[in-house]
């Protein structure tokens, strides 16, 4: 074991392939099936939204699927990350555990996001896509996309949730400096919205809402635009693989290998881009690390949702998918963590807790923020609300340890800073946030509207 | 030449002393007065505000001074920091440069201010100090004071301009979220705070304001308190210089020697601790690199003012030092860069500038934003507005290079990111800022309220 508290590669270490956990899969990926004949979808349904390249990924079972050079290029402007043993953290926690965080927040953007938005900018790029649309909540995903099209020369068009475009204004500053064009959603740019509009004219918007917005923005684009998403489908979670295959390295470099990994879930990018590889040294290698989902008790899919098909969106316009859900028809409450407001999950993710290769815990939103504060104090990194959720879970593990006694190595992705988050902080250092329990009754009201599918 | 874009030094090369200027100044260092009597002060007088260990850094001749260990431990945490090629936006320029850039925004409150608010926070834990006090305009200096305070167990009183205070909670809530305890300034906490709402009661404050506060909340605690400034102090510089020690390992990796090195001068702590460590080479080694200080136009200390003894801070209260000064009564526009908006400059910039050392350029408003955006779209990050100004000489330099077919290599100090300061960047994109000079009549003016000192 190493006596350093930092793991830093050369850029020449940035992984050269990306991992596809599709090899190995315990159980056979299940079809997409279309939203209206609910029969299984071609790639040419697909090709409408998406280039064929990031096609032929979502269905490949290739194990290792080769990073271009020129997305290792844009990925050297801040990675390799860096992977930190919380020395400090262990001795407020008097623990035996050793805990090491990999931080994503050092992107230009602060956040894990861009790792899969500039590869997605640049396949679309060489499939000659001039434009794309694309859906963001709070705005991590959109400002990584602005980022990621702006280096490649590609227009972007956002719909961004109404109320976060007004109450949170820096990530839409974000986007707008590097050059994409910001809608508040609902907005009067698509048949949806319009009909939306005239039904509920102060509609505060929702994430279901702006993802078909900008879907049919694409869809009826004639070919002009394509559509990108920032987490869920397989060739997002593939793209952030690039997060895990750097930590496997830096462990290597400090001396040690996790016993448990963990990552926060929404809809499982970042969860399955530091964990897969990982989850591969579990499948092909005989480590036994075990790899822990922390999702939010107020949307508590993995825990609470039913693994069955589903709609992708609130409207039912979206494919439909295998994963743990909640029903499409849930609403979230407006928790601060607004990257793990997703009814469903990731299918490889949900797959994977279904199959039991994958633990799911659910945590509260007061224990997340306590257990936020506690890294901060320590560490100096204020992490976001979404990777808090990481960060409870890595405490209450090592906590654990201290009770029993046990010296356990417990790695953790620390997905982004909260540097565009002081106001939730704010909200809970004045005692106004609230644990907030999705109440089963509802769960089982929402789940009698799920599709009728026969498979 | 290396072909590489991101230098990166491992943790056990944070340098083990800071660089002292003091020990090669081509002047020897003026005098400090007293603002009462207007002769030299003692260490005996300082010792009010500060420990005597820093005040004896203050007055070192010594070349090296040694950074004592738990403050490396600390600066562990994020450094060292990267130094980075801007290769995309030298491609961008189109530019037979090589422009270099030291990033030190991935501190965890995103800025430099850390590097000596943790050497300061530890010089007082060890001296016995229990509390202190400081000011801070936008927060940049209190988030990283009332960090370091956390780390060493120091309680911390922030007097925070009172409209910064309300209008960018931002950071005021990280500096809660760390303990500090933040008032909007002028408050009733202090005498001279009581009589300036006697007189105003709406006063949105002002930073020379915030530190009459801090200072006098200290000096009449009976020993309870200490203060502590972010800036212009000899030991504060002091603590900087481990950004350029640094810089000059990594320009070593990278193969090339600058040229040119450039940093944005507020009152001149992270243009002392990027560009003294290249100073000192130019001092004893032979090096020739031109250096450069980049003050907003709206506040050219450096560029417009005299190099005179004048009060440190608005209301006379402070020691009188030698500097370039607008004269204390100037009252700062309100640009967007917070951290620049000091009448003064350290004294010992001044003597560098007043000797020929340091080149001070102004630039303007409007075409520092231009240059920040630029340099976004190219390299991903937003730099802070402060820095910007930084960039703006850096590209400057650049276009003369392309013009000159020149090949020189510059670096320049990217002092903290943007996140905090998307506001402004949506004011520039607005149409909604404008360049602002000082009038030269207005400093004229200034001029005659200096305090009469016989030197």
């Amino acid at each position: 074991m190493s006596d350093q508290y930092k793991f830093i590669l050369d850029e020449n270490k940035i992984p050269k392939a990306w991992y596809n956990i599709n090899a190995d899969l315990p159980v056979p990926p299940q079809p997409v099936l279309h939203p209206g004949t609910k029969e299984p979808v071609t790639p040419d349904f697909l090709s409408v939204l998406f280039p064929m390249s990031l096609i032929m990924q979502e269905i490949s079972p290739e194990r290792w699927i080769e990073i271009p050079e020129p997305i290792r290029e844009v990925y050297k402007l801040w990675r390799p990350t860096p992977l930190m043993r919380a020395v400090r953290l262990e001795k407020m926690l008097d623990t035996p555990a050793h805990i090491y965080y990999k931080y994503e927040g050092v992107s230009p953007v602060g956040s894990h996001k861009p790792n899969t938005a500039v590869a997605q900018a640049w396949f679309n790029k060489e499939a000659g896509t001039k434009a794309l649309t694309t859906e963001t909540g709070a705005g991590q995903w959109g400002s990584a996309l602005a980022m990621a099209c702006n280096f490649f020369g590609i227009d972007l068009e956002i719909y961004m949730v109404k109320v976060s475009y007004h109450q949170k204004p820096y990530r839409r500053v974000i986007m707008q400096n590097f050059g994409a064009e910001v809608y508040a959603s609902p907005t009067d740019r698509t048949q949806y919205g319009r009909a939306l509009l005239a039904q509920t004219p102060d509609s505060p918007g929702s994430l279901g809402i702006a993802i078909s917005e900008a879907v049919e923005a694409a869809a009826t684009s004639g070919g002009a635009k394509k559509y990108s998403l920032g987490s869920v489908l397989g060739h997002v979670l593939l793209h952030q693989t690039v997060i895990g295959l750097e930590a496997l390295q830096q462990m290597e470099m400090a001396g040690e290998y996790p016993d448990i990994v963990i990552g926060c879930a929404g809809g499982g990018s970042n969860f399955a881009g530091f964990t897969y590889p990982f989850l591969h040294q579990n499948f092909t290698a005989g480590k036994k690390t075990r790899v822990i989902a922390a999702e939010p008790a107020s949307c508590p899919s993995l825990t609470k949702g039913k693994y069955t098909f589903d709609y992708g969106d609130t409207a039912a316009m979206a494919p439909i998918v295998k994963m743990y859900t909640l029903g499409h028809t849930f609403v979230p409450p407006g928790i601060h963590a607004g990257g793990l407001r997703y009814h469903g999950m990731s299918p490889s993710v949900s797959a994977l807790v279904e199959h039991g290769d994958v633990e799911a815990r659910a945590v509260k939103q007061l224990a997340t923020f306590e257990a936020a504060v506690q890294f901060s104090k320590a560490e100096g990194i204020i992490p976001a609300p979404e990777s808090a959720h990481a960060v409870r879970v890595a405490i209450d593990e090592a906590l654990a340890c201290k009770q029993n006694g046990q010296g356990k190595v417990i790695a953790f992705n620390l997905s982004g800073h909260g540097h565009f988050d002081m106001m939730a902080y704010d909200a809970y250092h004045n005692q106004q946030l609230e644990d907030y329990e999705y109440p089963q009754a509802l769960v089982d009201e929402a789940m009698t509207h799920l599709p009728e599918v026969k498979m």
